[in-house]
């Protein structure tokens, strides 16, 4: 359906849930001519061979990387900054670097420095996920109709306010503004042919509006999992035994990938410590008003709620289907 | 499939979500020979006529109750003691008298003292249900392969306890504990044929059990929603749009019956703020492990929670498709 691939060749670092499909999109809407992968597990390379979802897993670094047009960091938000120190001098002059990281400041101050000249790095992250990991977890349709934010940087700016830290590549000289605008465009156009809607913004707003929408519901997630694991009164069986009544809705995304999230919260620390007083006030207020028996507020604030999901529905980023869409009839 | 009816009349008190799926379930597996249905609401009661899912829903509350072996209340909590005095003239010596509240202590409480002799009460909790109400919500397999929880008490006890209050109905002289053992097989059969599995336990036990796995999680996503609804540096709409991250996954419980829930947590307290003390411990713990960088910490807990899912997959209380199943190919 579409005719032109947008790059010549793309190459992966990272095959797991998110690396894996791209990958398999990628391929289904000929985004591009060729696909190689870098993964620091040789299971995980093996495996894309054998799933064949990508041209070349040979695992060969200056191969993968000396004529890729596109490279994207797949790997934890952790991870990239020693990565890219490692892939740059075999990054070729006119790629677009990106990645996929849930958390864009810290990724940002870690990669940004090892950028070399010529290549333009363009940060960016997809919305979209399940609570599964691996090359084998990933699938084509993952980002259909998700969003995927892209955060460009002011890369002469950058290197301007770092110039005295030690780290910074040595003599990037001059950056044409241009280019790294085409640079945006062109992955826009990338994301938005996996079936993605872009939106371009800052990494500071990113990482603050990430911190509500998905950072601090995975740490109450996590925590009310975590506290339910280590009640005396109530047993862990019974915990799962009866967990269809609300439980279970928190134990998905509590289930997700444990470097992954060890990495956004030690990364976007300060941005999801602020969420998280904002939200234990409010807890506060909520259980304040348990206690005095106020019907009406409780009634009025589960009435707002539920409005709030009326709106995500609508827009299409969740169904409508009762639970889900759980399979009730095969239960 | 099934051969006898377990009943001959049931009828049903409030025909919202669970008291429809009742209706639909019990015609489904012909676990009753006739249907009586009452609502306080004459627009609920029209619907469940169009509907035609009971053989009688002309609110005629004589017709309904005098000749019913089986009456479950499918009322919110805090409406169950009323409408047990207002129907206790009506019931037939004989009759099994249940309910499905989210509480038990509470609505033994209410209901215990207005059970006229003759007639058996056994509470009774189907975990089951979905972010919608009303009787167009309903479906007849929403309690297959889920727990329905019974809590019988000893009525003759309660009566003991309670003989200096005001309101117990007078005159509950002895009662025979076997008729109250047979009641509460009678109704354990009955849900069992409509797919649940039963378990027994005491109103007390109940209410501990669920304000973790049922109360709490419903109130912590009642209040991270109602955060993301205030916040200034993030939109709202904004929320909405990145909301696939993880938040949407808090708004499906965080749209539930406002009037069911107000009641829930006014009606458990004391569980709930327990549940809610200890969550906040944890949460507390959490938080400090960010602040200090403990990444071990961190990745231990997310490996623990992680495997907690993996039990309610297992014993089939969730599905393990990727995003509850959610329809990817179509979204």
């Amino acid at each position: 359906m579409h005719e032109e691939p947008l790059f010549d060749k793309l190459t992966l670092i990272g095959l797991g849930l998110i690396g894996s499909s791209i990958a398999r999109a990628a391929r289904t809407h000929c985004a591009v001519r060729k696909i190689a992968a870098l993964d620091s597990s040789p299971r995980v390379l093996a495996r894309v061979r054998e799933l064949e979802i990508v041209d070349d897993a040979s695992g060969d670094v200056e191969q993968a990387l000396g004529d890729a047009d596109l490279v994207i960091l797949c790997a934890p938000v952790g991870a990239c900054g020693a990565i890219a120190r490692d892939i740059a001098p075999h990054l070729k002059h006119g790629a677009i670097l990106s990645d996929v990281g849930s958390v864009k400041g810290s990724i940002v101050k870690a990669v940004a420095p090892h950028v070399p000249p010529g290549v333009r790095f363009v940060p960016a992250h997809p919305l979209a996920g399940t609570e599964y990991s691996g090359p084998d977890a990933g699938f084509a349709t993952l980002f259909k109709n998700r969003w995927c934010l892209l955060t460009p940087i002011d890369q002469a700016a950058f290197e301007r306010d770092h110039s005295n830290a030690d780290n910074v590549a040595p003599s990037l000289s001059q950056r044409a503004p241009h280019a790294e605008n085409d640079a945006v465009d062109a992955l826009a156009e990338f994301w938005k042919r996996l079936g993605a809607k872009v939106e371009v913004t800052t990494p500071e707003h990113h990482d603050l509006a990430l911190a509500i929408t998905s950072h601090l519901p995975h740490l109450i997630a996590f925590n009310i999992v975590g506290t339910a694991d280590h009640l005396e009164k109530v047993t862990e069986s019974e915990v799962i035994k009866f967990s269809a009544s609300g439980f279970r809705d928190f134990t998905r995304i509590a289930a997700s990938d444990p470097t992954m999230w060890r990495d956004v919260f030690l990364n976007n620390k300060g941005a999801v410590l602020e969420m998280l007083s904002r939200f234990n006030a409010d807890l506060a207020a909520l259980q304040r008003m348990i206690e005095v028996d106020d019907g009406e507020g409780l009634f009025d604030l589960f009435t707002r709620t539920r409005a709030i999901r009326r709106g995500i529905v609508e827009q299409g980023q969740d169904t409508a289907a009762p639970d889900f869409g759980r399979p009730h009839e095969k239960a």
